[in-house]
């Protein structure tokens, strides 16, 4: 979808290797500060900074506000026109998102620790419904190869996490590339935000990254039921994953895919034989 | 210096490899929230709360303080008997910390971009001295490797992010895990407060990740000069670098580095060769 983008911009540097010295010029993964301004009758309210890599902002700045339960009944997101890196957003809503942005700050910090996380992700959020049927695990463990087709930054830099959203057959609906893991899958929120696709019941969410808790609060938050990642998952992500039923497979690298959560999805039996192990 | 401990717990997962199903109990990468309040006369103001593993509590709040640019003179520490994932901090300086942690908030949203980011930074810092010497290109390519030996955690779960503290010879100061990479920093640089060492005018940062923004402030802020990343440096990573002399080096591995800035402290020659590149 984003195949002609290649996010990013190159800088001179010195390589070293075997020994030897070579002047070139490499290509980076780009990162700059956007700011998400709250239109208010006052002054405008600053809702969040996010670091990111410039590209899809609007995708990105829905996905983060369906993310942080803030997103708006009706809304307008402008860039300033001085500034692209600071988006204003206009809403009659803005009384709930300022109170929602001061709730977000202090509701991280009454009482924390790993259950209480959990907890507070459920004030808001349901567990999730899969109407996507049963999985074929060689199917999800081809799934990160062909996010990879859609990773031209990281081709070229090597510094830039990918997110796809996949439907239940297989098929890639988006990809998208951020230096941040979680912009990469707020920007696939809100790519399907705009599409009204969301709560995402019958989709597959794969990441080039590890899985943590915070993607696994915005898979829940947008009501994905399986995520597919390269990498290890941590226990936060496994507990959270468990408690709202979504599927979590992570290491899912040539063939291979561990299952740490809602295993009941995917089929038991290998394709073509008998045994069940 | 922390062998011993292995950060991080196991759940059980079944895996699919080779078209089979295993059932077996998984190392995985501990991950819970941290909140650090300070004590006032009135009541408590929370400063921060980081996902983070387990572990060494102690410096890594010491090193987020000293990144955030919060630590005062004096201070104590302590975890809640109730809750050990609330620390408590007290000190006579409580009101000039309360004023930054809401400056904090407020100065990363005024008129943020690319540069906007490193001149708040610059409020703050200074360009970082070096006193350690030319720098060997083997020395600096050999590094990473070094850490990994001191990374059971990544190891046994694979995902854990490891950052270490060396000399200018190549002697490992320290090293710690965390299931963040930026925790990973803040406890070198915790470690380092506690003894003293602060600014690391002679060491070298070395990171099992990317090296973003966030690495590269919190390395300006404790005044290290030299930081060796094994994966990929971003764009405002680089540019900071520049801005405040820090040598900056990613792909460091295999023997290979790509260096970004700073380049003048690092040998030009190959070792045992005269011509130069």
């Amino acid at each position: 979808m984003h195949d002609d983008e290649i996010p990013g911009s190159s800088r001179p540097v010195r390589l070293f290797t075997s020994g030897e010295w070579t002047a070139r010029e490499d290509p980076i993964a780009g990162e700059e500060p956007l700011e998400l301004r709250l239109h208010t009758p006052k002054s405008p309210i600053t809702l969040g900074v996010l670091m990111r890599t410039l590209g899809q902002d609007r995708e990105l700045l829905l996905g983060w506000l369906v993310s942080e339960g803030l997103l708006p009944n009706s809304l307008e997101l402008l860039p300033e026109r001085e500034n692209p890196n600071v988006w204003q957003l206009h809403t009659a809503e803005y009384e709930r998102l300022s109170r929602g942005a001061r709730l977000s700050v202090s509701s991280s910090a009454c009482g924390v620790c790993g259950s209480g996380s959990i907890e507070r992700l459920a004030v808001r959020s349901q567990s999730v419904v899969w109407t996507g049927g049963n999985l074929s695990p060689a199917l999800l463990a081809a799934l990160p190869e062909r996010l990879l087709e859609r990773q031209p930054g990281f081709a070229a830099s090597g510094g830039l996490h990918g997110a796809g959203l996949f439907t239940a057959d297989g098929e890639l609906l988006c990809a998208f590339e951020d230096v941040g893991r979680h912009n990469a899958v707020d920007k696939v929120v809100g790519w399907a935000q705009l599409r009204g696709l969301l709560p995402l019941s019958g989709h597959l969410l794969v990441v080039s990254s590890r899985a943590g808790f915070e993607i696994a609060q915005k898979a829940v938050t947008a009501g994905v039921c399986v995520v597919v990642a390269v990498g290890a998952a941590t226990s936060l992500a496994v507990d959270t994953a468990a408690t709202f039923g979504v599927t979590l497979c992570g290491f899912v690298r040539e063939g291979r895919l561990t299952v740490y959560s809602g295993g009941e999805r995917i089929a038991t039996l290998p394709e073509g034989r008998s045994r069940t192990l």
